[in-house]
C-alpha cells in the first residue's frame, strides 16, 4: 500500500537491519487518519469474507483493530497479555514468546468473547516472527471460530513469520512488506 | 450519558461493592459503534477547547482515545507502562500505582509526543482512586503541554479519584458516574 509504505520512508526510523521504529504513527503516537485507510484497505481486501470479529492482541494492535471494525461492523476482541501463574475464570489461553522483550506471556481470552459463530479477522502491527500471530491463531482454534486472515500493516518479509503462516495457507495481508532494511542505505519493499 | 448508563445495567457486572466488570462492552471485547458515541459526546463537551493531542495509557483506553480523536482531528499518545528499570531514551516519566494490579508501574511518554504546544485531552475507561489521571496529568506537566481536561467513560464517584482532581480544577466529564453499586442490588448512578 503506497500510502503505508510513503509514510515509513518519511517517518520510519531504522535501527541496524532488523528494528523499524513507528511511533510517531503507529504504535506511540497514533495518526489515526492513516489507520482509517489501512481499515478500508482491509475492508476491501477481506470483502465478502463475513467477517464477524476482530481479534488482536494488547497493546499496541488495539487502535488499529478498533478503527478498523468500524469498516466491517463489527466488534474488537483484544487477547490479553498476563505473567500471571494462575489465570482465573474460562479463558483461552496459550504461551506466546516475545523476542522484542525476551519473555512468554500467558496470552488469554475470556470464552464469552470467542465461540464457534465467530468469522474472525486478525489485525495487528507488526509481523516479523509469528510468534504473536501464531497464538492468536491457536486461541481461534480452541474457540473453534473460523480464521478468516491476518491484517497487518508491517511486515518484516527478510523474517520467517509471513513465508511459515502462507505455507500453512492462512491468508495474510500485509499493507506494508519489507524486504530489507539498513539504517544507512534506508528500506526496500517487496 | 443514558447511553452508557444503560450499556452498564444489562451487561456490566458487579462484583462485591466495588468491581465493576465492563469487559463485554468497553476492555476486553469492544462495542465500536458505543466507542463512537463517547467519542461524540466528548466533542460536544470540549468543543471549543482546541485540543490537538489525546494522550491515554495502555491498555484499556487505547481504543476509546483512538474512536475519539477522529471526532477531534488529532493524533493519540498512548503512555506506556513499564517495569523496566532502565528506562531508554528521552522521555518523559513518573510512576503509578495500579491498586487493581497491585504494583507500581513506571509510566514513559516520549519527548517527541508531546510538547509545550500540545492542548491534551486525557482519555481513559475507568477513573476511582485517580493514580493513573495523575500520572498522566504529571507527564503533560513535564512537557509544560496545557491540560484541558479529561474524559472518562466510568467514574466509581464513590472512590475519591474525582473528587480531588475537581478540587484542583481539573475538568473531569466522566460519562457514566457510579454513586453506590452491590452485587445483590445492582447500579445507582449519580
Amino acid at each position: 500500500m503506497q500510502l503505508l509504505e510513503d509514510r515509513i520512508r518519511r517517518d520510519g526510523k531504522v535501527r541496524g537491519t532488523d528494528i523499524l521504529k513507528v511511533d510517531s504513527f503507529l504504535n506511540h503516537q497514533i495518526d489515526v487518519e492513516l489507520l482509517n485507510a489501512l481499515g478500508r484497505e482491509w475492508r476491501r481486501l477481506f470483502d465478502g469474507c463475513g467477517v464477524n470479529k476482530i481479534l488482536t492482541i494488547e497493546a499496541s494492535g488495539i487502535g488499529l483493530a478498533c478503527i478498523a471494525a468500524q469498516y466491517f461492523n463489527c466488534p474488537v476482541v483484544f487477547a490479553k497479555k498476563s505473567q500471571t501463574k494462575n489465570i482465573a475464570g474460562d479463558v483461552y489461553t496459550t504461551k506466546v514468546e516475545s523476542f522484542t522483550h525476551g519473555r512468554v506471556y500467558d496470552v488469554i481470552v475470556s470464552k464469552d468473547f470467542l465461540c464457534s459463530d465467530d468469522r474472525v479477522l486478525i489485525i495487528d502491527d507488526f509481523l516479523a516472527n509469528g510468534a504473536a500471530l501464531e497464538g492468536l491463531i491457536r486461541l481461534i482454534g480452541q474457540a473453534g471460530a473460523v480464521l478468516v486472515g491476518a491484517g497487518i500493516a508491517v511486515e518484516k518479509a527478510f523474517q520467517p513469520g509471513g513465508s511459515r503462516l502462507r505455507q500453512q495457507g492462512i491468508r495474510v495481508e500485509s499493507l506494508a512488506r519489507i524486504k530489507s532494511m539498513d539504517e544507512k542505505t534506508g528500506i526496500v519493499f517487496c
